[in-house]
């Protein structure tokens, strides 16, 4: 008791979330899962924290990400560290469980963390939820997950349109324009940048990585073309990440054919998503309306990284979606009304009825009514002015009398009316309650 | 890539759950948060990453518990932990949120973390489910807790019964055996043990702290007491431990006397609950059929902890229950039909018209229905295997026919049977399916 006060504080990049924004951010969480489920993803978790070795172990995200690796030791001096994203663990549950089924279809939500300095959109606690399929090499998978992206913001009620894209067309393109193979990569991070970059700026970073002014026009030509010139002119060449890349896209576009959603894909060639990681389709969401930027969920395909991280000799075709749950939570923060959602549908306050009380409020809960009871008996003034506080949207007085008769007079507040109800047919008032 | 070989595991007290297992604790966690709620109770959540600091700041649980704290070091070489509880972090968020209205009821479900040995029951990353109120004096909290226990059980059909008990009572009785104040709560640790240990072993313990015999002798008769014997023989002492305590307890058996939990609590004059932080009172859920026979849940009353954390002057008398998820998960392990429980309702078959089938598992996904569909698109007997494999409860194959007819055949693959539907009206088949 004789220390020093210490100031009450989070770290910087990790956060508390209050009932009203947790409310939010559950519902999100439950969407997801909701509709994880009904395409067949199924549940698993993985643990934060995690041997060293084997987060660090050949990871295509590799040498980059590990700067920001929160690491420790424990009392038996063993090297430990937190989890930086779901995939690694994903690669490691597969490896060591060998008698899985595949496809595997799995989707996992949980906390990541990275030791990197705090901006809009970058923390250092943070949800991922991420939803992969292992086991797939075709563009079904593709057309699947997109579908389900489209789902999930039914749901939330967030009007998006997806961006999509073809790594190896991207490849391909760039092969034609007569670029050594050894910078391809190289060229399709700068390419990515094609909208967030002056032409100029564009133009100096290809020429930085000894691209001519020829190669360069060459590009600008070729990824303002469309899929169609793209096919009609190169589709004979024989260069095998263009014809590659134009028969996944025409798939998958086919395979969405019968869908409402195709209206809202964009193919975008220059796409890339940033990660090396990347093998065939990308695919970022956006919303329509543009008030948040960023993409708010976003993947691909990713045929390499868990079959090298298992590296036994088995090839791993997977492809995944993760969502963004903090960009979300700001989006529905940003345009829905912030309700001051209460946080149940009735509250009682007893007159010295506490037993009673309590009793009839655990009927009405068997019956799905959130009920709050005053737990302090104020008085029935100082008890309503809380119950307004709180915005329930239900209140009802019991006192010895309401017992006695069995007779109830419940109060809509938003209404400021009252109607009675009796205590033997309760389920009158559970409906009108639940349908507010 | 040339790195040595990494051996894939888990660090010790840490788990993997695969979906079969995770479908069981997704149902425990969301029945937990749909009880909760239904009591009035909101969802917090705070950060696992904190600064040791404030972690280590006088708690009463002090200490011991700081020997088994995580920690480490970020980048910018501030003092960081890994919380151990979440009770610390409801304390903090308390003290920085001054503008609460109270009683303010809270629950939260996550990932705490203990960097001890590793035993049944005592894992290194592990879940807490923590209700609790603060603002509340009265042992109304208590009542509606208890039921609040009652009706989780329920739901997950575990058949519980609930010991209670009143630390000030067991404080009184002390006194009364004629013990020192000041050893009293050395009693406590002793006299919560009395039914583990042997009444020898009891007998030396209390001597070690210098009891005498005849001490011993009137505990053992004290502690054998029923509450009215105590109220008859010793109420009018004016001791005000027995005094409150009695109150207390009787108070509570009053609230809870409307509802039918009252036949399956019992009292118990030797329960604890070890912790120094419970101030009154205190109890444990157990299963009826004692299974597994540690507490699958408990709490009580805990008036000075938050109080001193916060140390603004203010009183935060608190009353809390937390629930063991991995206990509960272990007792459905050992007692529910491991379920093999399928991914989805449906499986799609789709031979040659995959955009069709994903059209139409579409339309079923918004009415709920869970539909997998073959991505593979292997051969109609081995997709059939696959469905068995994975237990799902219908199975229907859509070829060129189906779409042109627009007639599907559904197997019900426990009955072996088949039936037609309509493609016009799938909400017959909707119906059959959700019914099962």
């Amino acid at each position: 008791m004789l220390n020093e006060k210490v100031e009450m504080r989070n770290l910087k990049g990790t956060f508390d979330f209050l009932p009203k924004e947790q409310r939010i951010r559950n519902k999100i969480i439950n969407t997801l899962q909701q509709v994880f489920e009904l395409y067949g993803y199924q549940p698993v978790e993985t643990p934060i924290l995690c041997h060293y070795d084997v987060l660090a172990s050949k990871y295509s995200g590799g040498s980059e990400i590990l700067k920001e690796v929160y690491k420790l030791q424990d009392q038996g001096e063993r090297e430990l560290a937190l989890r930086y994203d779901l995939t690694v663990p994903f690669a490691r549950l597969i490896a060591m469980n060998p008698n899985l089924t595949f496809p595997f279809k799995r989707y996992e939500i949980g906390k990541v963390y990275r030791d990197g300095p705090v901006k809009v959109g970058r923390n250092r606690e943070f949800y991922q939820c991420d939803v992969d399929a292992i086991g797939v090499k075709g563009v079904t998978l593709e057309a699947e997950l997109l579908l389900l992206a489209f789902h999930v913001f039914k749901k939330l009620e967030i009007d998006v349109y997806i961006k999509y894209n073809n790594r190896k067309l991207m490849s391909g393109l760039i092969e034609i324009a007569g670029i050594n193979k050894e910078i391809v990569k190289d060229v399709i991070t700068i390419v990515d940048k094609i909208k967030k970059i002056t032409k100029a700026e564009f133009e100096k970073e290809l020429n930085d990585i000894g691209l001519s002014n020829e190669q360069i026009e060459k590009l600008h030509t070729l990824f303002s073309m469309d899929l169609n010139s793209i096919k009609q002119q190169f589709g004979n060449l024989e260069n095998q990440n263009i014809n590659e890349g134009l028969t996944e896209l025409y798939e998958l576009e086919g395979y969405l054919s019968q869908t409402d959603i195709l209206k809202n894909c964009k193919l975008d060639l220059s796409l890339a998503r940033g990660h090396e990681i990347y093998t065939g389709t990308v695919f970022e969401v956006f919303t329509k309306d543009g008030l948040i930027t960023s993409s708010i969920g976003g993947g691909g395909r990713f045929d390499k990284i868990i079959t090298n991280f298992i590296d036994n000799g088995i090839e791993y075709p997977a492809c995944g979606i993760s969502f963004g749950l903090d960009v979300i939570y700001n989006y529905l923060l940003l345009t829905q009304k912030a309700e001051e959602q209460s946080s149940a549908d009735l509250y009682i306050i007893p007159m010295g009825t506490f037993a009673h009380s309590m009793s009839l409020a655990e009927r009405l809960r068997e019956k799905g009514v959130k009920v709050e009871i005053a737990l302090n008996q104020g008085s029935v003034s100082k008890e309503m002015k809380k119950a307004n506080k709180l915005g329930m949207p239900f209140v009802t007085v019991i006192g010895e009398d309401e017992i006695t008769t069995g007779k109830l007079t419940i109060k809509n507040m938003a209404k400021s009316e009252q109607k009675e109800y009796t205590l033997e047919n309760i389920d009158a008032l559970c409906a009108d309650i639940l349908r507010k």
